[in-house]
């Protein structure tokens, strides 16, 4: 078969070396050239001719920067006549962006997916993408791997007897309802009310918390505003303890911080598909790798087996 | 400004009627040819060149047959120089195909919509879609309305005020919450449980029905299974009364007999999005028309205004 | 080489299971789900990851479910990362509205060639289209296959010393002159008459027919009237016998019977590019298998070996 | 409306006069360049923008010369930012080529036909076309007009009391049955025979010529050694008299001096869909003008009235 | 015809306000949102729908910002049913990255054409871009302005009898003959040499420069090491005055300060194509408003009048 | 790896024989075929299927003629299902027309080069594009030689220490700059200056040439009358002796007489990516062959190896 080259971008290198270590293969230089001007320019330093291209980048901030780089990663790929060209997304932030619920707006998620293409993608490797619906965005193949097995893994090792899951918004409530399924459990979510454009509340949980060891799930955290309004939520209603999971760990504007420095959080879990922001630390956060798992699905991509099989069984 | 020309397919030639009366414009004659191999030929019977052509055609059963046939007229318009050609569809069946829960499988969704533009479609006109992304399917510009105001107005005349709305499923919870906002009510939900490909039970009510009025509300109503098995859990917890509402009742299968012969069931509402199926009848059903907000959308498409502003306000 | 993988869609799994065995490779499993509202969802069950994959789809009555199905199949096969995607086409129904002889109708066979390119056929393999030009409406490669070697091979057992090829229409006339080149005998055609949009007749039969023993061939035989009409003609001018042979038996309408039962017909011969009706029997009917033709130019475009050597030699 | 702008390429000016001349619009100057390397650069000397533009250009010999300059003349229009670009194409010489009727040759009708549209045709206006097929080679709109009611109207003033219609083809016996009704009389046919690639003869003639006064019939006549032979073969059948009518009077190599000087060829009749090859006259020569319905067919464009009512009426 | 609607994205809203003046119509309200996750949302904040939409944005630094700015506001009207969309680029920075000169480096100029066009892009107004070829990378409509003009009357109120204009350059020295042109004065430029991949150095001017009055011309000025350079050269051919002039002022890293406090540098000429740096500001600096020009431009591009002749007449 | 198969137009099959040679694979028959109507139709005689096709073809006079032959092999290529198909294209006489420089006008370059993708080109092995920005209007990869080397190696064995390189333009001043580089000579430049639309002539050499030995670049000379005029302007300043370089060697118009026939003029040096005029010879004409560097090119895109290495190393 066609020979692998594997390019990362600027924003996880990290995780790059980390997956091409798992697969064995060098992870290529790109030399990356910022113009006066601050126009970028990319040259892939490895020949990409008839080979197997994969470009690794999580759409994280500064998500401008890292979409443009990626989107002259994958023109370079094309002009230097790669056979197959591969975008590993670990995150894709603009999935957020998927609806259209205002008159006028932007899809981003759409038109990212659209632009991707448009720049020379012949496919993606997705993980854990906003909403299922977002896979039919793009006109290429997508492989879309979930982070819960891993997640599922990690806390199969706790007395789980007394436990539920919850969501906080009904939006992620089915993911939620998988989880919970994953580690036998009931699940519970938080109903969101909206105030105004800017003001969104949660008034409710619906199901039942109190007493309960709680875990709570959401595909990723940002800002965390979310989450600390759920916790006053289930202190209200008397949770007896909470952790807090996610597969997108982004903590923008010190939400690590803010949200470990609750005495009732426990354990703060995520994986590595953003890299963890410089300076965020807190010793209740446990970092998971999906390494692994997506070293796993590209080795699959380029020897055409089946990517299915690795999320099917759960 | 350009001409209006309104089609109408097989699928549901009264609704496009009660549009054209809305618009005070004639409904133009389609010939439908079958010929002896079972192909369909169309030819759309009134100058189209240079028009502003409106085909209305939800997709119902058959919907094989419905959908060759609309991109059967979206050719002949193409070819008969339509200047704009928009697709109305007051529903999109294919819109619960909207994600890949399974290796291999079709994206319906996105297939069709990507037909639709394929055959000549330059924007769409829908009504509830399945799921808010399924807007993003679409390459051409999307006017998505939503029947809730229509329901919510229908409701407001009883008295609300031991009232909750009741989603069947947590994927429909956001919408169910929206409605129950315009009523100024609260919300509960139902929690499915798979137990294995094809087996889906609702294990549990998350919130409370307890002596509630229940206003249970979904997108669309097929075969009604869900609702069926919903109606146990309700009484399980004692619910009070019961009704039922919809934006497309589908009522395969005998479903709505089946609903209707429930005797704490008192009245199923639904809108005419779709032709109510043959021999089906129960006195508790009420049809309301979304005629009028069609024909609205269609002017305000023809003239340039806004169509936002249509279902902004709530 | 990569592997190669078929797959059958609903409308002829008879041909498709010969075929494979003709190939000596297993026929792979699609699981067709219809949901409660009428759509159609394609899983195909076997990994088609970088795979050469073949869909075998005659287009047949019902003409439009069996095209939604196929593009259905298209675009599993699509999003499940096939390398190639070669439709097998025995019989393309919809070819033969291949022109605009009337305004704003549609062109269906342009169209559903763009439906399965838009759909994600790499490329298509066809039998005996309606017309030449059809070939030129697919935007990617075509190999079309014809099946008078088979029908010449049968004919040639018999005396033809005084036979002669009738073709039921001018149109059809140099496909039957062809075919009578390969026998060695002269060709004659009738000339049809337009009385009004929905009547045409056959008014003349151009050429000798009298004391002859006439075989009619027409590339398929739907509802038959066509024949039927030409029996007439060729009695009114004392033909000797009369044998019927098409590549396609559509045989719609009980069109079998109506002409097995005419005393003068002494055999009707089709091949299985489609299947014979159910309870569509005659005991003069012959068929003819075209699987060994179509499993040959299936290996040849597996193996990238030139399939015009297949129809060239005569 | 918009405002229309009529060019013409180098092919035919003097047919483009003539049709601006009906149109009662000014012809706007092209300038033509040809740089020392043989490259043409077009230059289209009035504005464009927001106009109706109209480009005629029949492609005849030099062929390539004028599909070259259309092409640029296309680019032009679509750089200046036409509103749309009509191609009027009075000749289509590469519609010939329509098949594919040898191992890996060219479709040259496919292939221009989408070269026009890549170089920014919005729609066709053909006349003749070589089969009706050719018109689902554009993937934009397409008007096909026919000469045959210029040419019937023309014939009907003499004496059609004895006469018959004689397609030199098989291939092109449709159109011709359609001219001898249009001119209530009886159609014949030649029969081809092909001896080898490069040697057909016509066998035979089927129907009865014997005393008749022949009208030969074909859409277009280059060489016109296919005329040639079937004048003998209509002698030896001892046709009463021949008048030879087409569209396209190509007449290259000397057809027309040819044709010509056969002493039982009363009259030789075509149209200016292109021009008479200089140098190439005989006083038994007729051009009927088609400018007159190629106006009105722009007209009907621009104005967004039906065109199909001018070729409907026969 | 279709009323007009400008949008400016955040790059240069002074330029858009000033350009809107000079239209006498209102500068539309954009919604520019950016969520916890650094994605942004555009909401444009007027209806758009069948409008004649403009979107004002230079790309200058934050290019990636600013640039998926742009795409964003693309898509929003185009979703928003815009009837065309003209991108005004004032300053385009990718396209000085217009050729490949190293093996496997993005050619960002083309890619960034396609981006726009794929998001939605009818058409385009650029300025002075930095290749006249950079035109050929749209496959829409440009309209390219340049400000040449506007620099010329500024420069002829002075005494040019002894004046040069010099080309930092052999690249830009066409630009720069131009402009000599459009004064009446000779031209001389610098010639580079390479020394390494980063190491570039002017090794020689040619043409007389020496006693002269020198005006530096550039495109655009961005670190300015070029033009510092160039001073060097020029003093030791004794110069006898400078003045530097160009159309795109970026002077980014302090170039402004860097180039002013040249004692012989008299006067540095820009135009506000791009805003001048916060806090970069030298008495020397004149800043032409190039906003009458492009205002000009899209009223005649809004009423289909002719572009070319503003800036053909010289 | 898939199998090459290598086919020649008609415009310079000695260079095609010449590259087939050196990679010791046969040139593969082509069957072109002119009908009466002056159509062209291209067979390919050899096998295309799954093979890597590469198709020779200069653009050069008749370069029409030239270029409708290239697109029809390529639409021949695809349709006989080519793997890949790789257009040779040694000189691209479009690649001039590479800017809009008046208003309306085409440009071919951009054009040409999206022609030969929709026509099925793959990719593109270009030689000495007229300007490197032409890389960036194909939408394919390209791969873009340059004989400097092979120029340069031929005026290597000469005594350099008195040399200049000319560049009788300022628009080629950067590749002759390169040029001398590679000789480690200086280099100087012809001003142009336009009268008119048709009248430029040169005013000016910037840079010493006094008593040097000449060496005049220019990527390609056509009629020649640039290099005449910069002879001039040459002897005017004494040059000591002249010697004439080029890519491509068009000589049109008696070019190479005419140049040949300066008595000061000691040599004329091109390569032949074009075939040198019939009946145009001198003898001081060296054509230097760049068949081995085209053929070393194929060789390695065909094995995917790195084709930039070709020209980096100087």
């Amino acid at each position: 078969m066609r020979e692998i080259a594997v390019f990362s971008g600027s924003a996880h290198p990290e995780l790059a070396a980390e997956i091409c270590a798992q697969l064995e293969v060098p992870l290529r230089p790109v030399r990356m050239r910022r113009f006066a001007n601050d126009c970028i320019e990319v040259q892939l330093q490895a020949n990409c001719r008839e080979r197997d291209v994969f470009l690794i980048q999580p759409l994280v901030a500064p998500v401008q920067e890292n979409l443009v780089e990626l989107l002259l990663m994958l023109d370079a790929a094309r002009g230097a006549s790669a056979a197959r060209t591969t975008v590993v997304l670990p995150h894709y932030a603009y999935a957020r962006s998927d609806k259209k619920d205002a008159p006028r707006i932007s899809i981003g998620a759409r038109l990212v997916a659209d632009l991707l293409v448009a720049a020379g993608a012949s496919r993606v490797l997705a993980m854990t993408l906003h909403s299922p619906q977002v896979h039919g965005f793009f006109s290429v193949p997508v492989d879309h791997l979930h982070a819960l097995r891993e997640l599922a893994a990690y806390f199969r090792r706790l007395d789980l007897s007394n436990s539920v899951v919850v969501s906080p918004d009904l939006g992620n409530a089915k993911e939620a309802s998988h989880f919970a399924r994953l580690l036998g459990v009931p699940v519970a979510a938080g109903a969101k009310q909206r105030f105004s454009d800017d003001k969104v509340t949660i008034s409710d949980v619906i199901g039942d918390v109190t007493g309960k060891d709680v875990i709570v799930l959401d595909d990723e955290i940002a800002r965390g505003s979310t989450v600390i309004e759920l916790l006053d939520r289930l202190r209200e209603r008397d949770a007896r303890s909470i952790r807090v999971a996610c597969t997108h760990g982004l903590f923008s504007s010190g939400a690590l911080g803010r949200i470990g420095e609750q005495p009732d959080v426990q354990e703060i879990v995520c994986t590595n598909t953003v890299p963890v922001p410089n300076g965020e630390r807190t010793p209740k956060l446990t970092v998971l790798s999906i390494a692994p798992a997506l070293a796993e699905a590209m080795r699959r991509i380029h020897n055409g087996e089946s990517v299915s099989a690795l999320f099917d069984a759960s």
